[in-house]
């Protein structure tokens, strides 16, 4: 197969054209670093410093024998290149991870907000029309988010709803209420390629993915030189690798707010896996195909106790604090989402156990001097952006 | 009142900051004249001249001693001056007309694509965030389209539907399935406007507007100067405005394919008895309020047979062809869009009766000499984008 990964810098990105590379299928990465600038314009960084993506693929080359060739140029602003990149490699499937990926970060004033939105709603169109004009037959295996449901009062569905109203029936898409800029800037990409499917017949895949966990894969363990991005701060970090961190540097567990807040979750192994279940399974032509790609539901409590009880056990001495929610969600709320169309193409799920949890905490405490504390608490207010006119 | 009208030099927009400015309220136009470049990229221009936005509100001034103020400039590309404007004019009411308004534009190929997504979505953000600093108890009164909701084989609420499933029931935004990109930039701001309301307390009045025709209002007919710019052509045209046209000159009337096609309309003077109801009665503060805009259904047929049941009468002559539907559409289809919440405020709608489409006969038989035949029929196609790579 042959693979462009869009966005291979990233926490995931990385991880995929690895994952996809080491099969000896042909990858291709396009990333322009935004991610990087995005950490040093909110004054964050990974827990372990990251190589740059030259160096990672000299490393994966160096273990491996395998090139990753890449790219870096801005899809959302340089079309031509990706036309003609496209034209070059002839994908038989599109990766496409190339998003600011924090809800917070799309929340903290104007100019963040309208640049999630135009990079990521303008930057899909423009894969669309370049896979459009250079390689139609393509598949795009889209990221999409579970934030994109929001928390509705009825079970959520895969990507469509059959409707019975007034006595007519329709299967429409899913009716979604999403919770911030961000998760919004994925329900315009929904919609858009949903749209481009019916018009152009071409094939999509939009994997709704919960929150993501996890360190390490089988191959950034390979090499120190392969890790891929973890975020422990407020902008960038998952909750659960955030609660691991406060617990190991013996900072209390934010929860904001309640902490009833449920949402879906998955190891980052699942993540690759799949992705590339959807790659080797991929939609049919026309088809505009929507995978809820998690693999448990847990409350943030849930989290935060589970964290507690592991972390107290190797003698951290864990607290919980709640603390005011910073964002405008439900925290008292009905959850029940499917998610049974990855399981029948044959996910094996890593399921959250205490060991996972472990593994986590050792790679944290080998690198706590570079934790800094004063980025674990969230400074970003969902109701108050900032006072800038900027 | 203090009304600004963001896009108030448009078809709609200077029709209706006249409606505000004759009953006294104060009037601002906010406009980056993008629509008379739109219409020379694509090369087509309006049935009558229309004078540049300074001699319009000199005219208009002269007519009533009324004086409309106004300011040019990109509110997608200029924040900075679009926050300096609300807080100096401290409007009550946002009218935001601000957006390309066409679908087959937006379907030319991917540069007119992106230009309408940036333009609608990120302009639509910038009022937001200004609104939130400068004036955060104005009520943004928005248009949007019918088309967001496309042809859903059920009935049409207005904005927000009471789904059941599984035997739970949640009120939900009512699931869009739009017809171009155009559209699509719409749904992108009734899902931005939303959210806005529910974390900012703004309130907002969200016009899903059917197709409009007509060419006089009463301030339209004040004098040769004050006249807004009446489409016929394939890109910016609504339909039985361009039928009008097509029987006067001569050409057949061009309905695509079976002609089956459904939609709401409305004469151009509801337009501003909408929007006057709506701005009167504002929102609520958290309130995203919607409102089905149009007052009749007629299938693209039905609106060819009239004209040419009313042109022949005249001695037209006139023949209706149906050709290729560039469009990717149901031609068969339910539709049955409930439009009852205008009328419940008090709209008392203009009909279209035959002394209607006879008016708009006398005054394309008046300006006949300046329709161009070339740019009647579409050469955009909706499943073809343009072969360029720009």
């Amino acid at each position: 197969m042959r693979v462009i990964v869009l966005g291979g810098d990233g926490y995931l990105g990385w991880p995929t054209a690895m994952h996809f590379s080491k099969q000896g299928h042909e990858v291709m990465i396009v990333d322009n670093l935004a991610k990087r600038y995005w950490e040093a314009e909110v004054g964050v960084e990974p827990l372990v410093h990251i190589r740059s993506l030259q160096g990672r693929v000299k490393c994966w080359y160096a273990e491996t024998g395998k090139n990753i060739d890449f790219h870096i140029f801005d899809i959302s602003d340089n079309h031509r290149y990706l036309y003609r990149v496209f034209e070059g490699f002839k994908p038989d499937t599109i990766i496409h991870y190339a998003e600011q990926p924090s809800a917070p970060f799309s929340m903290a004033d104007r100019g963040k907000c309208v640049e999630t939105q135009r990079n990521n709603v303008l930057g899909t169109l423009n894969v669309l029309f370049a896979m459009r004009y250079s390689c139609p037959e393509a598949h795009i295996v889209k990221l999409g988010t579970m934030g994109e449901y929001g928390t509705p009062n009825i079970d959520i569905e895969e990507g469509w709803l059959d409707i019975e109203h007034n006595g007519r029936k329709d299967r429409m898409l899913f009716p979604k209420k999403p919770g911030s800029f961000y998760h919004l800037s994925k329900v315009h990409d929904s919609h858009n390629l949903e749209f481009a499917c019916r018009i152009w017949g071409v094939r999509v895949t939009d994997l709704n993915q919960g929150v993501v966990y996890g360190i390490d894969t089988d191959d950034t363990l390979r090499h120190p030189e392969l890790i891929t991005s973890f975020h422990y701060d407020a902008v960038f970090g998952t909750v659960l690798n955030r609660f691991v961190v406060q617990a190991v540097v013996g900072e209390a567990l934010s929860v904001f707010g309640s902490g009833k807040q449920t949402r879906g979750y998955l190891n980052i192994r699942d993540t690759l896996s799949c992705v590339e279940l959807a790659a080797k399974n991929p939609a049919e032509p026309g088809e505009f195909r929507v995978f809820n790609q998690f693999t448990e539901q847990f409350s943030v409590q849930q989290l935060a106790d589970r964290v507690k009880a592991i972390g107290d056990r190797r003698g951290f001495n864990v607290e919980i604090d709640h603390i005011e929610n910073p964002r405008v969600e439900m925290e008292d709320h009905y959850y029940n989402a499917k998610h049974s169309k990855l399981m029948d193409l044959g996910l094996e799920p890593h399921l959250l156990t205490d060991e996972v949890i472990e593994g986590m905490m050792d790679v944290v405490s080998r690198h706590k001097d570079r934790v800094y504390r004063d980025l674990l608490l969230p400074d970003i207010q969902w109701r108050v952006p900032s006072p800038s006119r900027d």
